[in-house]
């Protein structure tokens, strides 16, 4: 059923690993792959403007189905013009499917083969998602790509759980494909199956089948080791189709990203950037800042040699004062600053693979990050 | 004792009121004026970068003394190389001195003949703030403008407690005045006298004999009504010296920015529109908007036509679930948009001036506030 308004356009795939270096053709424009998507959740990435997050050098933009519906509620997104006239982003948008509030919010879900209920964590009514509700409040909502309702678990959990929730999700992915109507609307299927390489390859084969748009890699970042997500990568990109994108939902850290671009994925999204920013983390290539630390009281660097973003026309001195005296600045300029940091690290990542040299690349940049946290670890807490 | 670097260009004043169209000149820059400082307090306007605040039209900052001594103290702005390069704004700063904390502090103030003893509203520790102090931590911040420390009480007051702060006022501000070294920095007296106009016409009078580089009409917005207010500006304006600017502090609404420039004020500060801003107010030209307000959920409108804001590329339904949905982008846009609302507001002021037809402009803009004022009462609550 895939959308025709899409288009996935593989340039090469680096000589050293399984990196790639694509295009997504969508309505709202293409998406220069590996790419990283910030979060906004309900509609707006937190404390930063559309003309802040384009000068990031974001492409994509994620929102959320589940907090969307509950609050405007799609209908209201819609009266306003659909997602990109409601958060005036004018590239692409995806949305999650609410799948991950099924793992998230699992207190307050129950799950069973129709859907998942939820109480609603702003008032506790009660909400209803199906594969097909979820399609249609994404059609609503008119986001370039939707994602198909999953069953997601934490981890660890029992083989059968495990092994249930990746059949159910693969059920959904077929309800949810035969209900969607939008050409401009692109549909993922989402592959589960936990740490468990079997399921992982029995569910990507079935939803290949299928013929979606793209594959995400989901139920990951939810309770397991770095070590046991990159094995579950290993596994699962190989067995995904070369000629759609490849989408690990969650992730991550910036070692993280790497490791993933190195096994073969194309797309990111991950609250990290803007959360840590609001709270006192800066990434840099030497490691993470934490803000509050005395012993950036007068240093008069930026964040970070030669990064173009608005923070670091600040000293680092400046930065530090606004977090001690709680200004609202401190948290909008680092989530400015992190952001800039992964979508510059994509950069770089995407031209290395272009020169097919992703893998001296990847050393280098995990060397530095390394040394920086040995330092840190040596220096004490 | 007026520093060389600064002078007041004054085109004209208009044809039917004391409305006054100048030009300040800066080592940082000229202030066209009638102008509007945006607060920003800790060296930081709340939420909003230096590049988003240079769009909104502002010409010159505002920052505090007594907090910034506090937090970080002023020997860090200097080490970090001024409030300049500290807060990243280029355009000229003026300092507030820490007076007007003698009186929204006054439960943790002592005042004596020598100075303010203040206790910390931060940690409890001791704070002297003198005349020469004052002045000594204002030339280390670098500011463009420095006030003097005078004696704010909060109104309604006995007259012998108004006439001693005053008179202490007028003492301290030839203390500030001797102690004074900056060549690139201005140095206000500050006007005290509260309502009574003898008092007022006393304070004018001593401190023009002691030629600061511009005067300040200090103690108003502190438990007076706009016709007080308005009133004390009749009498006291006119006493000033024409051929320095005029700023009236801490004033006010839209309304009271136009009877002061009515009156020949020239610079103003203001935390209303980035207070009211994080609290859901947004102002128009026809009147203010409640950003919760159910009846906005669906409107597709700007918060005003043809304002180049980045508020004003979205839809008032789009703002209002920013603040339902508690995104910290609701207080950062409206912060901005009203901002800019000031900025245009003093734009138009100063052309009208300069076409010698601000009489009719002042009509017609409180003519349309007050119109929207009766709609919202006829409305109900």
């Amino acid at each position: 059923m895939r959308a025709s308004a899409f288009r996935f356009e593989l340039h090469n795939v680096d000589r050293g690993c399984a990196a790639r270096r694509g295009t997504f053709h969508t309505p709202h424009g293409p998406v220069e792959m590996p790419a990283f998507m910030p979060v906004g959740t309900q509609g707006a990435v937190k404390g930063v403007t559309v003309d802040q997050l384009r000068h990031t050098g974001a492409q994509m933009m994620l929102a959320n189905t589940y907090h969307l519906t509950l609050r405007p509620g799609e209908s209201i997104v819609e009266k306003l013009g659909g997602l990109h006239a409601f958060s005036g982003w004018p590239g692409p948008i995806l949305t999650d499917s609410g799948g991950f509030q099924l793992y998230s919010l699992a207190q307050m879900t129950k799950v069973s083969e129709a859907g998942a209920v939820f109480r609603s964590h702003i008032d506790g009514r009660s909400l209803e998602l199906s594969p097909e509700r979820a399609v249609a409040i994404q059609e609503a909502l008119a986001s370039d790509v939707a994602m198909v309702l999953d069953h997601v678990v934490s981890l660890p959990a029992a083989e059968d759980v495990v092994a249930d929730a990746m059949q159910r999700t693969v059920r959904w992915a077929r309800r949810a494909r035969d209900s969607a109507r939008r050409a401009d609307q692109a549909l993922f299927g989402i592959v589960q199956g936990g740490l468990d390489p079997e399921l992982r390859a029995e569910c990507a084969a079935a939803l290949t089948q299928l013929d979606f748009s793209g594959y995400a890699i989901g139920g990951l970042s939810v309770g397991e080791s770095p070590a046991e997500m990159y094995a579950v990568l290993d596994v699962t990109a190989p067995l995904l189709p070369a000629d759609r994108p490849r989408y690990l939902m969650g992730v991550g850290t910036p070692t993280d990203l790497l490791e993933a671009v190195y096994r073969g994925v194309d797309l990111f999204d991950c609250v990290m950037p803007t959360r840590n920013g609001r709270n006192a983390m800066a990434f840099t290539d030497a490691g993470g800042l934490r803000m509050r630390n005395l012993s950036l009281a007068e240093d008069k660097r930026p964040l970070e040699e030669g990064c173009p973003c608005p923070a670091c026309r600040h000293s680092r001195g400046y930065l530090r004062h606004l977090f001690m005296a709680r200004e609202m600045l401190g948290p909008i300029l680092l989530s400015i600053h992190n952001l800039t940091y992964y979508q510059r690290l994509l950069a770089e990542a995407r031209a290395a693979i272009g020169r097919g040299e992703f893998v001296p690349f990847r050393q280098r940049k995990l060397a530095g990050w390394r040394t920086a946290a040995a330092r840190a670890d040596r220096a004490g807490p």
